[in-house]
């Protein structure tokens, strides 16, 4: 954790709840003493338990105190019977006890001096009955008394600054990064958690909030805005609480860094199943499309599309990139990058005679294409050629930005005849220098698109090796997408909303 | 190859070529005598060469007569020095020499009694030169006396039953299915054949025709109608020789199997890049949507949604299915189901109270719900209990088709916990065997969707795992996708082609 937690975070220590008081969200998501109550003895496979270890396991270095009645040891610490019986204050709480014991566990953490609890505990609002929602009634009474409560029925947070994690996941990333995420879904948060790690979305802190007794999308947006860790917001909302309210935090939000919302229960079924699931109300596709836009907010369809536009975000310069350069091996390839591009408003400019001049020297004779895209033909076009194509075409100042598409399947072939792992044959680490270095010479931003057509069973070594590369462009600050489709979909997002912002978002 | 070369497959012998004589098709698709012409006796890294040991690999069980000038010996087989010497006719030629040497090597391949021949040397009509142009001129001449050419420009003939492949894949399937694929593209059709292997799409043949001098999409879609080893069409075009004839040959395919198409070069950038690339005339947008609509064509947008729609067609009955329930781990991914299922115009109706009380038995008490769609709250549950929720909704008269999420990603937490290899905590086989059985015993068929939010280096166990579920559901006739999404998508162009169809084809 390179010593991240040990002084408290940049970012406002202390923000005006809505009505509740101060929040104090350096203790929350910097913690420097965390009571896990619901630990038992046979703790591995209890919440509690598994928490416990996922923190360990996330290099979390702050004090862990379990809590159980029973007593005793678990995975080198004690567990103490009562909250009551831990012998210093508390910053934070994580509650995983049944329904029932969760308001007096929560009272007994108040009084701890924690300033938050995130409570794991499903049985509340969320099963309709009127049992789960009084006692989701008294979490809430217990929060406005001054600890603020995240959860209950959540997975609670995820911040690797700090070591905090969400349940079964003590393999999340452990490195921080300028993307903020609030989830009403678990589920949404974990995945998009276990994909930012490979896909290259670097988190600052993700709260998973569930029923949203207490703190929820409004009032962490706008802690979000003025977060000194987080550049960009994404959020999953179901439903909101006071609609009102949250298009006016939304709009602060997008007019201070790019927040990207994926609405969940757009339809009249999705409506129905989201009452059972955290028991918001949902709303019509058409005007959630338009109060987002309104907000200006990027709205997207699913979570792959989230977790790439975030991606984009967190990598690219904060502007618009209208004219690009495409360059890979193969017709269609370029043909399609084209047909996207146009749909997704994006320019792919031909290049001058003169310059088509110039890359045609770098090319084959036959079967390649100096206009733009390029088609390079050979699909084992050496780095260097790579990286004479791209700082010739930056030339052109219609250019913003460049993509390079690959296809490191073809180079099964070259590895069976030359005899040797098809992971040494790709150079992998040479293409990413050469991506990294025309990006910084010409100041014009370079992605990659890593496409891979082999991906059986006979070929997780290039699976592997297609996943090593990812890595080594990440490194090395080049996005890396899957599809060229991808990357000009995240292309669009980035450029309405930087297109937007220097508008001076008149509506 | 199980025996399948040693006689002509079965489809039609022969149909009449638009104006140009007979055309063999047996002997094309499926010869026992093939010339390959361009064979150095450095081979290994010659065109020809990979040609001849991609045929071997891939089991094809005919002659192969190598030819070069030079003469030799390559890989236990005479090299010819001239066509004219091979001492037998031959059904197919493989011609793979410089541009120039092209026509006279058809010649001598027509007067060999070649019923086809697929030139994969480029540098005709694509380059744009007046010499290129002729040499392509010349092919044309030749082909109108009575051989049969397949490009130039591209990769020609993958037929998984008779051996026959592309030039840099001799590891493509060597099993047959229903699929036949036409491509202008070559990197098109070998991607394609690639992501079929292991997505489960299988193929009939493939035909990659590049320029098309001479059988081109129009003539290869009334042969594909008729064959009796092809059940869906799909076919990648950018420009079409004959637009009215094209549009009648769709219709006719249409009525009689299920087309799908994906137009290239429909953006102006895109109509630009496709003249370097195959010398088509594009198209626009609007026109190709509506052609295509009127003709009964399925139109996709990329490989992706391509393969995916052929996979649906392969494997699901030749009809509607219009309501659909839906089971997975997790609230938000059945709100997402819906809104998508939505989109796609299916239906994810509400199961009716009785219903609801028979599946909830069978379902954990917190953080479950019955409803439709049915979220089993623990991603671990056992395959019995799938079973009997798929064998109690099918008891829905509105359902006519399942979806079964599966998130295997959250095993590593129970593997880890267990002490186990992922592979080994992942009951895939029963959840295979659990899901072929609701099928069978209901009738009604059962989709899965294998999702992987853990794809990183560390994960390469889990990619491994899910590789080998997927082939485990594909064997017990249980189709795969990636995303929910993905499975809708591709269903709701199941259902607008069978329900056209039943609708007689009025326009």
């Amino acid at each position: 954790m390179k010593g991240k937690t040990k002084s408290a975070a940049p970012g406002p220590l202390m923000t005006a709840g809505a009505g509740r008081g101060y929040t104090d969200y350096s203790r929350i998501f910097h913690p420097r003493r965390v009571a896990v109550a619901g630990v038992s003895r046979e703790g591995v496979f209890s919440y509690g338990g598994s928490l416990v270890l996922s923190l360990q396991a996330m290099g979390y270095e702050g004090r862990i105190f379990p809590v159980n009645p029973k007593g005793g040891n678990f995975s080198g610490l004690e567990i103490f019977r009562r909250i009551e019986d831990i012998p210093e204050n508390i910053d934070l709480a994580v509650i995983a006890v049944g329904a029932a014991a969760v308001p007096d566990t929560l009272e007994a953490c108040r009084k701890k001096g924690a300033a938050g609890a995130e409570i794991i505990s499903s049985g509340f609002s969320e099963t309709g009955t009127p049992e789960g929602r009084a006692l989701e009634g008294k979490i809430r009474e217990i929060a406005a008394r001054g600890i603020r409560v995240i959860g209950p029925n959540c997975f609670g947070i995820y911040c690797p600054g700090s070591g905090l994690t969400f349940l079964p996941n003590p393999d999340l990333s452990r490195q921080s990064g300028p993307v903020a995420f609030l989830s009403q879904s678990g589920g949404m948060a974990s995945d998009f958690a276990n994909m930012g790690k490979w896909m290259g979305v670097r988190f600052s802190k993700m709260v998973s909030f569930g029923n949203g007794a207490d703190l929820r999308e409004t009032e962490l947006l706008r802690y979000l805005l003025e977060d000194g860790e987080t550049g960009v917001i994404a959020l999953y909302v179901e439903g909101v609480e006071d609609g009102e309210d949250f298009f006016a935090a939304l709009r602060e939000a997008a007019r201070k860094k790019p927040v990207v919302v994926l609405k969940g229960g757009l339809s009249r079924a999705g409506g129905r199943a989201l009452i059972s699931h955290t028991a918001s109300l949902g709303g019509d596709r058409v005007i959630w499309k338009s109060i987002l836009k309104q907000a200006g907010a990027v709205q997207v369809e699913d979570l792959n599309e989230m977790a790439q536009a975030c991606l984009a975000f967190s990598m690219l310069p904060p502007r618009a990139c209208k004219g690009l350069s495409v360059i890979g091996g193969g017709g269609a390839l370029g043909i399609a990058a084209c047909d996207f591009a146009e749909f997704f408003g994006i320019d792919i400019p031909s290049f001058p005679a003169d310059l088509k001049k110039n890359i045609e020297n770098l090319l084959p004779r036959s079967g390649a294409s100096a206009a733009n895209p390029v088609d390079v033909a050979n699909p084992y076009t050496p780095p260097e050629t790579v990286n004479g194509i791209l700082r010739l075409a930056a030339g052109d100042d219609r250019i913003d930005l460049q993509i390079m598409i690959f296809l490191f399947h073809h180079f099964r072939q070259i590895a069976r005849t030359a005899g040797r792992p098809v992971g040494e044959t790709i150079p992998f680490r040479e293409f990413a220098e050469a991506l990294e270095d025309a990006a910084k010479e010409t100041g014009k931003p370079v992605v990659a698109v890593l496409s891979n057509a082999k991906r059986g069973l006979e070929d997780l070594d290039l699976v592997e090796t297609t996943e090593k590369a990812r890595q080594a462009f990440l490194d090395r600050g080049v996005p890396v997408f899957e599809e060229t489709r991808d990357a000009l979909r995240a292309l669009a997002h980035v450029n309405a909303y930087y297109t937007r912002r220097g508008q001076g978002w008149d509506e």
